[in-house]
């Protein structure tokens, strides 16, 4: 969870540092406003049982009860929304690649009535910073544009009701090979066989801006006016990814299609190389190209795994699903990361231990016979150092042996004990012992202080080891999950 | 929820300076976990719909999962664990008084065999750092013991199979008058009268260590082994509260009784003057006693509402129910926070407005006849600001109006505009202007900075209006929420 907290902070630094606003919505949502939202992954919805009341389901992500809540809240006309929560989904759980039944989503929406890509290469350079934050690696947001494979797909001749079953089979060219793809277009799909090969002479490209360029001379495609448009809006795209420096990360791939059924445009995903490559297919030799080079070509680079760490898209249609008026139609264009995921690889990267707790100082005693154990005098001096915003705590016996205490924080990584004895309590004056210092030091057996000195004996200690009452936590981790680029 | 995220990072704060580490459980729980924990409660749970699989709810509450985790990781044998989530319950929602369906908790629980009653009294103590910490005023710790009750009841006549539902009625003398609970004991509950009559003669005694005091000489109770078990715990407790500072905002209540059907041993309850007091019952009227006043009497403040905004006990007995073998049968003792009526105390508090989100610069462009917006040019500018860790942004248009872009930064309340112009631009320079400056004043203008001192220039005016990049928000939230005392 410490990982997890340090993940959540740095998502939301950047979602703040954009304008980013957080709403809560709730875990329900009523079974109609989820239904007909998520093509063939509908069957993964938790129902409620119906104990009277409204027919309700658990949520499945933020996105739809984002959309939900906008056209229930007109006055509310543009918003850049971010929302940490769970969603919960009906799969089979992988624990080892963070697939779970129910997990965290971070959300970060823009809605409004915008000039065109604005708010799309906002949310990606968003994307960008926090995947920058983050201790992932290598990592390629793949990008395509549901327009644009509607037209490729209306010019490969591909029937109007075939289009998402279709869309949707082409999204698993990422987990599967052609073959097994065009098997299931044309078999389980029942898809035109030269239809399906029209379909692969196109999704297999991916690139940048050369891709971009290369399409606009491929007139059969460009003809069509749903792939002019996206054609369009993806020219646009490129053009302001440029300024804001989020090209070098980003793949223009055709093969990417996601298969929710509510975005309308831009559609993105973010895979990273420690993402479990496919077995069987072995990573890349030599030299890896690293983010920050430019030149690098990322688009087919084979070491680049399978599981998405964050995806999202432009949905313009799902607000006003739920709207009773014109006024309620909001285009929004939004990216969830999936922080389980994140937390797998961040994880697995790590090279540091993480600490038990953050406790800064355990208070101990000691005493030979007839030693009463002191345990008010232990209780008052956590009192003084708890008032003073310093971490500590002591143990919960009323005459404990010293080893035990000693064993205690040890266990947890506690930098420092103060310890108590009778004699040296009655001077006024405690020892302050700095842990695990090595045999021969000069303060091994600790440094007699004050007790109205304490606090700030143990600030200044706190302070010389990089560490201050009540951002330690921050310090820790952030050395710990500093970013080692492998490469 | 910028509020909200003050109330829990407050929460959190204390709860790591005591050693708490946070512990995630899932929101689904098998219904055979949940049933029988929660006395007249249990209808309030919900159910998952039967779709293959096992049977599940969901969690009721933070307490009773976090006893089955335990239970189930028996190299688990003490801990400090708290958890911030939501809890879910079929009831009917009050918005205005913070009772919803699904709402946020707080928990911090201390497990593991200790010593008697140093555990609890930490416990009590995170639970008035957090308070003292939060603004919502004047508020009452109230506390009892389990076992004082039971031997109260037993002393009484109550039969043991009524102790229950008994001690449930005595628990509503916070909400209705004693005769509405008598009645509920004798006509609902079938309690002898005479019986009723003697709880009455007890169970409207409060106090502090007087009351005990005064209980150590009614041979009558102290003769019952359950009852003298629970006030040698409470005079215990009561000297390490001394100690801890914590008596001045407590109050021994022998008429708190808490629903739950697992607590063991000492239970309490916060509640606030603030927590809407009883309608028709008029606030005491004259000079209100202080929360730092050790000798103001608190326990008849009729002042006192209803609401419990935090609450919890001892429940020894909880993990064992889960557990396989001896092992895992761990005592605990923790308490809940209820973040949503916190916050809605809260907010009733609040004297100023909350921002519309934390942004610090707007970036705009304005020109003459033929302007071409300075799209890219913008994007640049936050880009580079963003790069520096400042919130920045910018209007989603490519030829925007200068009033529409000063709108929506003062529509925000962001502080500083960035203004560019195509002439200024091409010298290098940009406008810096601070919003909301009164006429007159000699920066009304804004002033003119070289574009490679932009971030400079910002830091240093964010710094001297006592904000800094990605500190903003943290120092917001605390001037907002400084605790004003009413008094």
């Amino acid at each position: 969870m410490v990982i997890r907290d340090k993940i959540f902070s740095t998502i939301t630094t950047v979602f703040k540092r954009h304008g980013g606003v957080t709403i809560d919505t709730p875990v329900f949502e009523l079974r109609d406003v989820l239904t007909g939202k998520y093509g063939e992954d509908s069957k993964l919805i938790y129902d409620l049982a119906d104990q009277g009341g409204e027919i309700c389901s658990l949520r499945y992500d933020l996105t739809v009860p984002f959309a939900r809540w906008l056209a229930m809240n007109p006055m509310i006309q543009n918003i850049k929304r971010y929302h940490i929560a769970k969603v919960y989904r009906r799969d089979q759980p992988a624990m080892s690649k963070g697939r779970m039944r129910e997990f965290y989503q971070c959300d970060f929406d823009i809605a409004g009535v915008y000039d065109p890509m604005l708010p799309d290469a906002e949310v990606l350079r968003v994307a960008k910073e926090i995947l920058d934050s983050l201790n992932i690696g290598k990592y390629t947001i793949k990008i395509n544009h549901r327009k644009i494979l509607d037209g490729l797909f209306e010019v490969c001749g591909v029937p109007a009701d075939k289009i998402r079953p279709i869309s949707s089979a082409v999204d698993k060219l990422d987990k599967m090979p052609w073959e097994d793809v065009r098997k299931e277009m044309t078999e389980e799909k029942g898809l035109d066989p030269e239809a399906a090969d029209k379909i692969g002479q196109y999704v297999m490209k991916k690139g940048g801006k050369d891709l971009l360029d290369d399409l606009k001379t491929m007139t059969e495609l460009t003809s069509n006016a749903s792939f002019a448009a996206g054609l369009a809006d993806m020219e646009l795209l490129i053009d302001y990814l440029e300024v804001f420096g989020v090209m070098p990360v980003l793949s223009f791939d055709l093969s990417l299609a996601r298969g929710l059924d509510y975005y309308t445009g831009v559609i993105y995903e973010v895979v990273t190389e420690a993402s479990a490559p496919p077995s069987g297919k072995p990573a890349k030799k030599g030299p890896k190209p690293k983010n920050d080079d430019p030149d690098a070509d990322r688009s087919n680079d084979d070491s680049i795994g399978v599981g998405s760490i964050a995806a999202g898209g432009r949905y313009d249609e799902l607000v006003g699903m739920f709207a009773n008026s014109a006024k309620g139609r909001i285009p929004c264009v939004g990216i969830s990361f999936g922080v389980d995921r994140i937390f797998s690889i961040t994880k697995a990267r790590m090279t540091e231990a993480v600490r038990g707790n953050e406790v800064d100082v355990y208070v101990m005693a000691f005493g030979g016979k007839g030693f009463t154990g002191l345990v008010k005098e232990r209780m008052q001096v956590c009192k003084t150092l708890w008032d003073a915003g310093i971490k500590a705590e002591y143990f919960f016996k009323v005459k404990p042996k010293l080893p035990q205490q000693f064993a205690s924080a040890e266990k947890n990584g506690i930098p420092f004990a103060v310890v108590l004895g009778e004699d040296e309590l009655a001077a006024g004056v405690v020892k302050i012992k700095e842990m695990g210092l090595p045999e021969g030091h000069p303060e091994k057996n600790g440094v007699d202080v004050k007790l109205d000195d304490l606090v700030n004996e143990v600030k200044a200690r706190l302070a010389s080891k990089g560490l201050h009452e009540e951002k330690h936590a921050k310090a820790v981790e952030e050395v710990q999950l500093e970013a080692k680029d492998a490469a």
